[in-house]
């Protein structure tokens, strides 16, 4: 009995991610809209090379959004890595997560349009740090529930509250300095 | 050959879950893409902050959908967790079910744009009183067909049963109230 | 070692399915974007139950194309789900089936604006077609290859053959006779 | 331990491949949105057919990108096929080569209105030879690591290598002699 319980939050666990890295998948390809949209009024006569050095803003926004999603996805999977179980509080952390990754093409389609703005800045790295912060949840309550983990004790919450520090640094530093653009945020490079 | 059958069965549920939670995945995704929309016509000369006060409707719209689409999926979810084999009738609701979420993003845009007007809030939640409905009756077909779950009889459609309900009396509050908005709709919290 | 060999070759198998299933989602879901799109110039003041009036023909083309996509699903999961390892040819005639899914949104979105020409007709009804044949190919393969499935013999292709020859009938009526629009698809109602 | 860390590090490569795989499905379906944004201004007093003449190079690019990323997906599945466990540079590698597909529509749209001009051809075929690469690296590095691998020594990084050195000098050729269009892509079929 106990074993066919376990056996469904297993199937719950599977499904659930599954599901939110369905939902990862879609937002990091959808990225690319904005970029396919302007070329929706090229011509033959326009230079394609003029196009790409005017709007070279979004490809740059194309590409940081990029790395930061595949960073998050990454940051995710290794939060959850020895899970083996559903539990409901880690479930509803990973849905608020989730809701960040849905909503991060907005604020990435301001960068690309509107990036000098304090507003745009704050809407973009604050929903990555976010984001950040919800993994960094997620390692707390795995490490205080040994049942639904492989038991082996890897839930360090440390890496993800570093780096959601480092992102409220970045986001500082460019309020501070709007010169500096979004370089700030190679701040996270800084620490693997 | 009856182990094999089952087998099969096994298959075909797994598949059609996968298929179903794929679709879900992006139609929540897709919701962003009338927030990626607004951005087009931004230019650094614009006020982003003005952009998020003069479309806060459409924002709140948004996080109104996205927390609706998380929620039929969790419950769709729970209705069939203890499924283990395909059943032509719960596959047949659960493609109807598809077909509201799929459907689902033509209102919620029509709220963001069009939200006061009657027409919006009868279509907007008559759709999602539908797809209630529709894991209602997935649970009362689970609860008479023990061979395609695991047995234990916790199919209840009760729960989907009453939050039809209380969306219905809600559709009704909104078309008798307007000055409510969609704030009715709250009364499903009442009802965890 | 031959174990081995099927095992890889059940993991192509599970990979290539997963991948054309997670296409058809997308596909089906893509559909509501026309009608997301309507939404873009609508205001309070605009009668909401008007654009539905005004748009009907877009509507209705929604519900058939998610109808047929979700039947020819439907079909091509039924078509393979006694398969049990990957074969080449079947896989080349599962990725020509995943064009067919691919392409069908251009002949619909066609169908809801310019519904009434022959050409229209021909590029939608003809896309279907292919289509089914497609599966009705896999049918015939896999009823010659009893090693890649569980060997029992239920890979008719009939039953895809007989749809792709009413399909053919009802598109020459549609031609013949105008004035039936597109009715005479019901004719694939007939043949469940 | 062992054992367990390896399952852990195999359902890594699950979800990692699982994850890429729907990136891939979603990049190859959105090639059609193009082509439906083709039909918002066609009404029934248009002639569907000469559409269809007019934006022949949109439809020719549509069907050339389908078969491009239905291609590098069926290269990239076999290059991991034989993988058994999550690898630290492969995945990375996969992450690289997952950016290229998601990047590929921008170029494809731009081959579709402005495909004659030298950047253009540039982009694309530059795009597609970078894809190749990182599948060739790959093979490189599972060459040099059985441990992650089944230990069959198939893992061969020539044809990934001659395919890319096959689309450089396709590239050479297109930029040479600009009425060839795209046709010397064709050299990519002498080598199966």
């Amino acid at each position: 009995m106990t074993t066919e319980h376990e056996t469904v939050r297993e199937r719950d666990l599977d499904r659930l991610l599954t599901f939110v890295d369905a939902v990862v998948a879609i937002a990091i390809t959808l990225l690319v809209l904005p970029l396919v949209e302007l070329t929706s009024d090229v011509t033959e006569d326009d230079s394609v090379r003029e196009l790409l050095h005017t709007h070279s803003d979004q490809l740059w926004s194309f590409v940081l959004s990029f790395v930061v999603i595949a960073q998050l996805w990454s940051s995710q999977h290794h939060a959850v890595r020895r899970m083996l179980r559903a539990d409901p509080l880690v479930s509803r952390l990973l849905v608020v997560w989730m809701f960040t990754i849905v909503f991060l093409p907005f604020p990435t389609a301001l960068v690309a349009t509107a990036g000098q703005q304090a507003t745009t800045k704050v809407l973009y790295v604050g929903t990555i740090t976010v984001s950040t912060l919800c993994l960094a949840l997620v390692a707390v309550v795995l490490g205080r529930r040994p049942d639904v983990t492989d038991g082996v004790a890897d839930h360090d919450p440390r890496p993800a509250t570093i780096s959601a520090a480092l992102l409220l640094l970045a986001l500082g530093l460019m309020l501070a300095f709007p010169a500096a653009g979004y370089y700030p945020m190679f701040l996270l490079a800084l620490f693997p």
